[in-house]
Formats: structure tokens, C-alpha cells, sequence
């Protein structure tokens, strides 16, 4: 609706969204998997954590959804469903896939930040559009999987994708060059991940 | 948003729309009888399922959400619901209701494709919305009563959806007209459904 | 997009809204106390219950997403979380919280309609997004913990707000001053589910 105040913006970081969008899709078609599904459920599922966080902020921020008027990014999560289904799963699954994971959240989370502020959305809001484009996807999967959620464990996931969501938005509040903003925050939070992957971090649950 | 390039195209298909939510308002109503719910929960699930697809596709698309202007779609779902309630579910449950969720979900299938190439969706994601049409409002309904969804079973559901969706983008595409390609899609759709309940056709689940 | 036909509507009910969100979002923390999540998961669960139900409203009615652009419904979400997550979750968990959710779900539906009425949107529709404004934070609150959600029980709770919101939308298209059906559903609405609190009013449940 309103038009990209600054549309180079979202071009600049569209390699960070594809490469979001695949992981993304891979971890879906992963759980699949993991659950014994057919072919069609592994693209269901490919297709919605692939997607399912960038559409719901660009629902929110009120831009054309980003994968409505192209072939290309469900094809990506096709293509993603078929990978997993034809070779093992278990050459896929484990800490190479936790990795890759760890860089697209902080790629999304990111990018998910960029683009609402390119539309003209204030500051909290933009950073709570980069922790949703990061964890959305893999929300709904799990709830569609019937597993217990990302969410609802003390691992630093969901704060991790707002450690790379605020310090984007902080530093580009602070006059940073986007360049710099996002690669400051994609790598703080892809960092604070990798710790708590290789070092099981975690936050403190709350007692009452 | 943008006008929809083809309208007569959906006053064309518009019974297949009403047809669509009468049966799976139904089918939602029966999962809130099964369950001994209350007359408000009913209605809940009615509308819930019989208007979740459509919405969904709706506000991908950019489309105005289909039931939000007019009263009749909503009075139809709460209609389905009192039916429901007013008569025992035993005779709407079982075989019958599943011969007509099938037609509904070919039904539903064709015409949120056709909706969606109406609003210049490009062809993937076009049969994407005519998926999602006929299937998003069950999996809600599913979610909200606790229940294992369609999804993550092995039967022929999604599919027959996908069937009916991709035949009608496909023969569209080839310059079919649309009532060709719709009696096409939805008949394929139909007939593997109704395989999958009279034969118990399944796909073969993933084997690592 | 299409503009409030009746703007004033809003801003003059904008309090109803703030009252709505800040209870729903302690309501959301206290889910997250209970089952001894981390300060993180208290923030998601605060902002997902208390702007969940406005958000999908003002997107079905085609409204601009009303926390995006301002920072202050977030953080009045985040400090509401904060506020469980520092004082003992003990002190605010029980009746207390049972009456002012009761406050929230009156003073939201009671809201939500308004909003839906002043945006164009057809009567019964209109009602709808009373009680979705009212009721969905709290269905995916519950669907993302895991809980069986508020529309499983008999319990008046769903049907508090319908009563709120039918009231509303049928006293102004009667032509009632716009203070007085507020007044009148809210109060309608606090008090049935008033009494579902203190005398334990239930629905009947299905009977085949």
C-alpha cells in the first residue's frame, strides 16, 4: 500500500530472504520426515515454514505478499520438499542443519526488520517484524505438527532473532549504513545461536 | 487492491463457493458435535471452517475478504450449525457428509484457483491459493478441537486438492476456457478423493 | 483502505482498546509464568494475546494492522510482561485477573464491532469481529501453549462477548447513540460473564 520509502533496501538484502526461505523450507520438509509423511505433506510443510513469516509480516506492514506474484519462491520450497524426500533425511538432519538454521534466523530476523522499516513502520514494530519473519514459519510447523513449539524452550532462539532485529533497527535509528546495521545484527544473532548450539545456552525459565 | 483482471470469472463460479462453505460449515459443526460442545461453539467451528480457506486466500491475494461485506455468508455458516445442533449428527456424520466434503473440496479447490488468476497471481501460487482454499479452513478446525490434522494423515486429501488446482491453472494456461477447465479440475479432483474414501487409497509415507 | 466512514468512532472507544490489551497481555504472561517460561516467551505471549485479536480484525476489515505503526501498544505489551515476570505471578493469578479479563472481553468486543461498523463492514460481520477481537488472542494463546483453549469449555465466555457485540451492533442500527450501545453491550457482556465467574453459568453441551 504505502510505497517503499527506501526500496534499494529490500533489494539490497533479497539474497538474505531466498537463503531464509530455503533453510526455512528444509526444516519443514525435515519434520515431515521425522513424522513418516507422504510427498504432499513434506511440500505443505516446506512450503509453510519456508514462508509462513515473511507472509504473516508483510500481511502486517501491508505489502503485496512476497510470493504471490512469482513462481519462483514456492518452486524454491518445492524443490526443497524434493531434496529431503530423495535423499536421506539423516544426512540432513543433526548439527549441520541446526548451523544452517542458526543463519537463515538471523538472516530473516534481519532482513524481516529492513523491510518493515522500509514501508514506513516504526521502530517496535519493525523489530517485532524481524523476530516474526525469524520464528513464524517454524511456529506454525510445530503447531501444525502437533510437537511442542520452539517457543515453549528455554533455548535461545526466539532471542537470538531479537538480538539481530534490535541491533539492526538500533543501529540504523543511530544513522548506520544498512550494510553495516545488518551485518552487525545478522552476525550477533547467528553468534548468540552458535553459542547456545555448540554451548547449549540458554535463558532462565521464571519461578515464582 | 488491484481490480480483478477476469470478474465475470468469479460471478461465474460463485455456486461452487456457496457450496464450499455449506459443507464444510457442516463438517466443522460436526467436530464441535463429536467433541459434545456447546450451541456457541458450534457456530464458532461452522464459520471457522467454512470460511478459514477462503480468508486466508483473500488476504494473500489482496483480495477484500470475501465475507466481510455482506451478511449472507456468515447467516449460512450459523445456519449449518443450528442444522446440526436441531438434527442428530448421526445422520449427517459418517459417508454421507464424507461424499460431500469431497465435492466440496474440489469445488473449492477450482474456484480458489480461479480467484486467485482472477487477481493476476502468477500460476504457482495461483494453484497455491486453490490448495490452501480448500484445505486451511479443516486443518483450523482441526488445531483449534485438539485434533490430529488431515495433513498428517496418508490418505488423499491435500492431493485431490492439489489435483483439481493444478488441472484448472494447467488447462487455463493452455487457453481452455474456464468453464472447461473447471469442470475438468473439479470432476479429477472429485473422482480421486472418492477413490481415496471407496477404495482407501493412500500415498506411501517417507521411509529414511 | 476504505476510509472510517464514522473516524471519531474510534478515537473516542480508544481506551476501551488499551484497557483490552493491557489485560489479555498480563493474561498471556500469566500463561507463560505457569508453565515457567522464560522472560522471552512472557514478551511473545503478552504481545500475541494482546494485539492477536485486533490484528486479525483490521486485517479481515482491510484497516491498516493498529500497532504498527506506533511504538506504544508493544511496549505497553512488553512492560505488561515485565510486570508479571517481576512481581510474584501469585498475586495477580486468580479471581483478580478472572474479573478484569472479564472487563477486557466486555470492553474489547464492545470495540471491535465498533471499529468493524465505523470501516463499512456489513452488520453480521460486524458482530463477528466483536467476538474474534474479543476472543482470538486468547485461542492461539492457548493453542501455542498447548492448553485446551477457552472455546473446548462450556463456560460463558465466547458467548459474553457475543452478547457485548450483538447488542452493540443491534442497538446502533436501531439508531442508538453510539455512547449508549457501548455502554449498554459492555455492561451486558461484563455481567453475563460476571455471573459465568461467580456462579459458575454454563452452556449445555451436545447430546446426540
Amino acid at each position: 500500500m504505502s510505497p517503499p520509502a527506501v526500496p534499494a533496501f529490500s533489494d539490497a538484502l533479497v539474497i538474505l530472504d531466498y537463503f531464509g526461505i530455503s533453510v526455512f523450507a528444509i526444516s519443514g520438509a525435515l519434520v515431515a520426515a521425522e513424522k513418516r509423511q507422504t510427498l504432499v505433506t513434506f511440500i505443505f510443510f516446506a512450503v509453510v515454514t519456508g514462508v509462513g513469516g515473511g507472509t504473516l509480516r508483510d500481511l502486517l506492514i501491508g505489502a503485496p505478499v512476497f510470493w504471490v506474484h512469482t513462481n519462483a519462491t514456492l518452486l524454491l520450497c518445492i524443490v526443497a520438499a524434493l531434496v529431503v524426500w530423495l535423499i536421506s533425511h539423516r544426512r540432513l538432519a543433526g548439527r549441520a542443519l541446526l548451523w544452517f538454521d542458526a543463519a537463515g534466523l538471523a538472516a530473516y530476523a534481519t532482513y524481516g526488520s529492513a523491510r518493515a522499516l522500509s514501508y514506513g513502520v516504526a521502530p517496535v514494530p519493525a523489530f517485532a517484524m524481524g523476530v516474526l519473519t525469524a520464528c513464524f514459519g517454524g511456529i506454525v510447523r510445530d503447531v501444525l505438527a502437533g510437537e511442542p513449539s520452539i517457543l515453549m524452550r528455554p533455548e535461545l532462539y526466539v532471542t537470538a532473532a531479537a538480538l539481530a532485529a534490535g541491533l539492526f533497527v538500533g543501529l540504523s535509528l543511530l544513522g548506520a549504513a544498512i550494510w553495516l546495521a545488518a551485518a552487525v545484527g545478522a552476525m550477533a544473532g547467528f553468534g548468540l545461536r552458535g553459542a547456545a548450539i555448540a554451548r547449549g545456552w540458554s535463558l532462565p525459565g521464571y519461578r515464582a
